[in-house]
């Protein structure tokens, strides 16, 4: 893989202090990667509650088989393991051996159930992981395992991605105080249909699995399932959270107890700042794009047009050239297969109408929109003027890095 | 628009016959090029029925919408004005009155119903086209109307294309010699959801309307609905075939007659080659992708399978780099929607079985696959194990070109 220069959107590595119940190692287990660290292990308290989203893709890798199965025979976990380079997707009975025995290795290291054991792998597909280079590695990790190595950890499970991505909040469960702090990873193949690549959440509160589930689908639909780099979904998808329970705030039976608020907003906040570091790395990207839809029949018809717009090539380059083609726009508006009017289709580019009810606007002078399109973040926004219907997307432009890294990625 | 490299897919442009009842002319009016033709004038012999199909793009341009009305209100057709440069797309009612305006204007020259005249344009969205600058053209055309001038008729309706695109077929009816020829042009904003970006066939069969259409209708189902440069459907979309009686074959009073099959599999045959042209002027182009599905639960979800790859970016730049990175088939097949199982999925990339019922082959040698990845035309083969549906999509690789193309086209 070519060196890549860090994403000019990138955003800078918070401060991550240790989180009650949570445990980090980073090692070198030498899979693709020579010289960096390619194998993460999060070790949690005993107790800890977990619930995950995983990839709609149909031909999973075996790591996403395998937490899936875990995550249904038990509501805890113990360990994370997750290791860069090889995606263990495609492999057949050999892929499941991998995880099979390193799931067991890791168990036993931990004396804790294998179905307490969370395993995700990203990078090539196709190619055999080996167990070995895993199991070998593991005493490393269990010796070097840490509450305060968070950013080690973040930095272990990037594989095309030119920034570490992860993002903190401190909030309150009646009154008392707990924080939420997750690490996520993912630059191209970027198109959830469910969760992303990868993300990882803890929290040192106190919530039962279901509560716990039920803030992680809702979270996801605003952040994860919002975002897109070039319409390929992963075979790895991953998005986990976890709670340690090492926090004694009141008791929580549901998630939509009114106490709950300030956690679920700062949830969702923390699940959206990821997701947009997904984008912000998104493979060649120079400038993040959101697109909002209002006015549609229903949100489900305006989510429709909002991934019809990220999704088109054609918008996306003339992004890149910084040229505010809305020509574009109501190409993929129309295409989106959602009823639209061109009569009463409205556009604005970086914040400036263009497009007035199916026609430009009246002296239509295009210097501030030239200007806007400038800037690192643009926002396009469509008002279909049908309905109440409103959703927002973001995406990043395709340019000639998209090319350079997805073309020789194996080389 | 930067001046663009001829596509190395390239095919010459046959020679060109007249056929009978087919007059046509090209002109350069002004309208956003200079320096060549660009606007292309086809008039059609008394009595000639016409066939179409549109995009099905939602928000489509006025001169979609003037050809669905005229082909509803008469079967006949005398004349198609086509122009470059200009799409006449979401310019409202000035659009409106540029159609009404042309075409009433063509029809008073040539002594004929408005009905009979047929309007495309294709080019920049969202800008209006004047009607003045066409009007005026128009008793030029009309004087350099010549039954032997396809080729610059070919040439003036390119837009992006780096090659003009013609073929001819001849064929019989009845043991009748007929001929079949035609044009298309297309180059991005491909992903037709009905016909192309624009395409007219004309033969000198005598064939009532509604022969003419369901032969159309069938086959732009393996050809121009079969092909894809970028997911990106557009507003302009239009293909049509003209038929001008001026032979006089047996009697045709429906598609299925035994003695039409000559022309059928003359016909079917010369709209995918027209298609393949589109293709192989992908934007940016380098590698003709044909994409094989088959073993699906039936055809529709092969279709289904094969847009996904087709229309894959990282599938595109991976060919783009020469690199069988056939994960990323894996990848794609999973996101179609379609049932698959992992552990039934054999793949071929250029002619090689590269992965064996959810593995890769034993003893995989990537030598005799790298070298077919080194060719100007690749297939990918998938089966799925699963069914007898099949199914085959066209594509192009996804390149630096296509980025310099479309980051710029405006400016």
């Amino acid at each position: 893989m070519a060196a890549t220069a860090t994403s000019p959107l990138a955003t800078p590595l918070p401060i991550l202090p240790p989180v009650k119940g949570v445990r980090l190692a980073a090692v070198e287990a030498g899979i693709r990667y020579h010289g960096r660290d390619d194998l993460m292990l999060l070790v949690l308290a005993p107790g800890t509650t977990a619930a995950g989203v995983y990839t709609r893709n149909a031909c999973p890798g075996a790591p996403v088989v395998w937490c899936r199965m875990a995550l249904a025979k038990s509501p805890q976990a113990r360990a994370l393991l997750v290791n860069s380079g090889n995606a263990n997707v495609f492999t057949g009975k050999a892929g499941e051996e991998t995880v099979n025995q390193s799931a067991a290795a890791l168990a036993r290291f931990l004396h804790c159930p294998e179905d307490e054991v969370f395993l995700a792998s990203t990078g090539v597909i196709g190619e055999v992981l080996p167990a070995e280079k895993i199991i070998k590695a593991l005493p490393e990790a269990i010796a070097k395992l840490d509450s305060d190595n968070w950013a080690g950890a973040v930095r272990a499970i990037m594989t095309t991605d030119t920034f570490p991505k992860a993002a903190r909040r401190e909030t309150t469960i009646g009154g008392v105080p707990v924080v939420i702090q997750g690490m996520a990873k993912g630059s191209g193949m970027v198109a959830p249909d469910m969760a992303t690549m990868l993300a990882y959440v803890v929290t040192d509160a106190t919530l039962p699995q279901g509560v716990l589930q039920a803030l992680l689908d809702e979270g996801v639909q605003g952040s994860f399932n919002s975002i897109t780099v070039d319409s390929d979904t992963s075979t790895s998808d991953m998005l986990m959270l976890f709670a340690t329970g090492q926090v004694a705030n009141p008791p929580v039976t549901h998630a939509g107890q009114p106490d709950l608020g300030p956690f679920k907003a700062a949830l969702d906040s923390l699940l959206q700042e990821l997701a947009l570091m997904v984008v912000r790395d998104g493979e060649g990207a120079t400038k993040l794009i959101k697109v909002a839809v209002k006015g549609a029949m229903d949100d489900a018809a305006a989510r429709q047009v909002a991934r019809a717009i990220a999704n088109s090539p054609l918008v996306k380059t003339a992004i890149a050239g910084e040229d505010a083609n809305w020509g574009r726009v109501v190409m993929a508006v129309g295409k989106s297969g959602v009823p639209a009017d061109r009569d009463r289709l409205s556009i604005w580019m970086g914040g400036v109408e263009v497009a007035h009810k199916g026609a430009v606007v009246p002296g239509y002078d295009s210097s501030a929109v030239d200007a806007a399109m400038k800037k690192p973040e643009i926002t396009i926004l469509v008002d279909l003027n049908m309905g109440d219907g409103a959703a927002c997307m973001w995406t990043c432009d395709l340019t000639h890095g998209y090319i350079d890294i997805n073309g020789s990625y194996r080389s």
